[in-house]
């Protein structure tokens, strides 16, 4: 029975979001498939067609999940499949590995998996030392949508409240010291506010209570959703963006409109995100002039939301639009963001959903902008393995109660996350992604030659080239050869074949848009994999020549 | 390390939510404590004060809930505490229950634990057939307020949308048997629809796309915020009631100011909750009257929002409101609110998550209330160990990926809950809720008489007179007699002296405004759990003669 409850396996109606690579009865490259992770497979290995007959059969009763490991995803037939999507990103260090196998056969663990408690009524009692002790706050939540939704509340809390109300006696903080020690280092050099009274009095000296206390009205009309009470305050997101299906974020989300279509929205500002021109050194000025143009529009619309009343409390990006199409953007054109959000007093938002975790060759996509100044708040989930979020001091609710749910999050899933903490620093993984992402890289760029079937997108393009483009040489440092390597978009331009591309699986790939394919394998993802992809993919394209 | 993350201990500050009964140093009745729980304790057994010194020492290294075994909280000093709140009513079958800590030692779950897929992406292939087979349509969550917020969206969609927009091939129905096995009776009645296109057409033709197109128009709109792609649509919600605190459940949650204020909201409508007078025998007039004054304002008020051209496409009520003070209505109330819904074209959401499992003695306490014509959606969490919603057939949106995240769920809690749900048919663990419930209640009911210091809140109160009140009548069964027992609401009118119920503790209760306690216990919670605690209450309660 309960094995039943997880059986499901690729129906064709799964093509419109994850794309399956054919590699029929083409010979795999032998030289390419090198086994040096201790539980991985060895290649693919197809059976039959998929679903095969024993999937179909065997559906309610297994699990294919199961056999799974390393980067390769089985089904019930026995099929082995390269797996370069790995559940939209969430798997961090492949399936079933064996450090994760041996946190759940440990006795002690097990009741933290059968029990789930209420973390945020039952809070570390050491709380004073937690605070001296950790570097940064860290809320805890159980997905993705729950992490923007709750780091929304804080900005706007933020926005509303003066120091004077902040009461650190009884507000949860969960010292997760694993967590902690991968938290972005920009915001854990910023808590030196923490211990200068004028820095913090600066961060809060221009929001709207001041020091005055909650007035009466505020108190009855926020229990009728009307202003003063809960006031007219807006999120800033981009065009393309997406952070998020509940009401909250879906407001912030605008990559298709299936997801928005019918629901009610807040009137929030919207601003386009950058449309960069490939290969980008041949778009040098355009790409500039672009970029200027978006950012103008963000604070033109700043000042227009502030004269309708609807004053913008936060903006929101992703280092790279993912659900939207894979749309990238410059460092510079982020650091120019970050300082309008502190020119107009708006809380800066960063949701690392996608991208954190380390798939961009380090643990968080937006450590390579080099920011003087880092985000205020920084979402996380999928690879992650539980949802969250980190915030500067001085966005900690003004009372306890105010950031809450009944779970908080989920012990069970920091415990496996601390685990795969210890095993990304112990297999030093994030060069592992990032060189493996870069073989990756540099076989797509090569077979985007000839013939002219693919353009692949990454704002790194450039990095390869043998002349980086102006926006990219103010910051450009030896480890920015090595940037956003895992999240390469591919862009098909194959016209009517595509269809060749999706049947009979033997590589599982997300879809992007209409003709755009992305990679998000896992961290345990390497050289030889990428080699083994690259050949299957080089013979598909052979038939287009 | 991984102990650490988990470590924390009761502080002072939880006192605020979570309310701790003193036993001090009174004997506890022998004669209570009898052990028919194979994994329980005998009782209580207090060695320090608490936070002890070992806890207060050893608290980042020791986990408290390890050692928890049934219905008691164990802490790292081995103080040991019957738990009647169980993590906010989210432990369904007690602490470490043997049958839970085996789901994790097959080895054949080891992997569920480990490797968390995306559901949506990788639906079961026997889609079509599952459609025939399964009886209800469900779609987990991970959390009650992602459960409402998209219980929110079905009913907005559903709101909009034609049966014309139908297209079942790809929308994913997980298949959960076991899940459907608790499913409430009263929805899988109606589907009967599903084979009756006359009935369908009769709950789409009114709504508001007809049998039209998606106007090109709309898909611009929606992308920006704006109507009509993203239409005016409203929840009506009570006051009083909560229902999660993400953006879109926080606008239908009026509990607390501290909830919402700061926070912006959407222009919903909100009806009174009946405040009921107790003893309900000795108020039946004055309770009806107030009963037909809050269904009179429901109808005023979605008239009100109709003209506002804000239309009201839902109305969602708890069977109990829980978080706003344990206030409870009649049967009749739920079933005349349940009219007004259809009578207004607006979909009738009906919030279990906290009341959903068992502890009322009925898996779902809407059971209780006798519909003609059931809700059309059901949300549940808690002690269900995960989110999600039940939905008649009508509200399956109209398109895949619609209502949709990553993880959609997580099987590893469906793989517990599914073994809980065995657990309480082997055990008869609705039978015993309600037995145990109706000790506690029956005992609560004497302690009130004298002194006169608490006052019993429960909405079944008159199932225990002599004489019940006439809106009870109608609809008594047998059955009714053991109603909504373990969500007894104690509020205490004990003046100054109430501080001494919260220190030393030896039971943890929940608090529940400013003077209230609720009970929340297990569904292993036995008679003999009742009488012990009544003891020691009683102890407590003598001090104030």
């Amino acid at each position: 029975m309960a094995l039943m409850l997880l059986s499901r396996h690729l129906s064709p109606s799964l093509q419109q979001n994850s794309r399956i690579f054919a590699a029929g009865h083409r010979g795999i490259s032998q030289a390419a498939a090198k086994i040096d992770v201790e539980f991985d497979y060895d290649g693919p290995l197809m059976k039959t067609e998929v679903p095969g007959p024993k999937s179909r059969e065997l559906l309610k009763q297994l699990n294919r999940i199961q056999e799974s490991r390393g980067n390769y995803l089985v089904d019930a037939d026995g099929n082995r499949m390269l797996d370069l999507y790995s559940q939209i990103s969430s798997i961090p260090i492949g399936y079933n590995h064996p450090a994760l196998l041996k946190v759940l056969q440990q006795p002690q663990n097990l009741s933290t998996f059968v029990n789930r408690p209420a973390l945020g009524i039952l809070p570390p009692g050491n709380h004073a030392e937690t605070l001296k002790e950790s570097l940064l706050s860290i809320v805890t939540m159980s997905c993705g949508s729950c992490s923007n939704e709750n780091a929304f509340k804080a900005i706007f809390l933020w926005y509303r409240v003066s120091k004077m109300h902040i009461d650190y006696s009884t507000y949860i903080d969960l010292e997760i010291t694993n967590i902690l020690s991968i938290m972005p280092e920009s915001m854990s050099q910023s808590l030196s506010v923490k211990a200068n009274e004028k820095t913090l009095s600066f961060f809060f000296q221009n929001k709207e209570r001041g020091h005055n206390s909650v007035t009466k009205e505020e108190l009855e009309t926020c229990m009728i959703n009307q202003p003063p009470g809960c006031p007219e305050y807006s999120m800033l997101s981009f065009m393309g963006g997406f952070h998020g299906r509940t009401m909250g974020c879906l407001a912030t989300t605008h990559s298709k409109a299936i997801h928005k279509l019918d629901i009610p929205s807040f009137d929030w500002p919207i601003a386009p995100f950058p449309r960069l021109k490939y290969p980008l050194e041949e778009f040098v000025k355009e790409n500039e002039q672009e970029e200027a143009r978006c950012l103008e529009e963000v604070e033109d619309v700043i000042v227009k939301y502030r004269k309708k009343k609807k004053v913008v409390a936060g903006i929101i990006v992703e280092p790279i639009q993912s659900e939207g199409g894979d749309n990238h953007a410059s460092d510079d054109f982020f650091r120019k963001l970050r300082d309008i959000a502190r020119k107009h007093g708006c809380g800066f938002l960063v949701d690392e959903v996608q991208t954190g975790g380390g798939s961009t060759g380090k643990f968080w996509a937006h450590e390579h902008w080099g920011l003087d100044d880092p985000m205020d708040v920084l979402t996380f989930s999928k690879k992650m393995m539980t949802g969250g979020f980190f915030h500067k001091e001085e966005f900690r609710p003004n009372a306890p109660y105010r950031i809450f749910n009944t779970w908080l999050g989920d012990p069970s899933k920091t415990l496996l996350l601390a685990e795969a903490i210890n095993v990304i620093k112990r297999d030093d993984l994030l060069s592992n992604a990032a060189h493996a992402g870069k073989v990756l890289l540099t076989g797509l760029l090569d077979l985007q030659l000839s013939p002219p079937v693919i353009t692949v997108l990454t704002n790194q393009l450039a990095q390869h080239s043998a002349d980086p483009p102006k926006q990219h040489e103010s910051n450009t440092t030896a480890q920015d050869t090595r940037h956003q390597e895992h999240m390469v978009c591919v862009k098909m331009d194959i016209r009517d074949n595509q269809v060749a591309f999706w049947s009979q699986p033997c590589v599982v790939l997300g879809g992007s848009g209409d003709r755009s394919i992305r990679f998000r394998p896992t961290l345990v993802f390497r050289d030889h994999h990428a080699h083994l992809f690259l050949n299957i993919f080089s013979d598909i394209l052979a038939d287009f020549k």
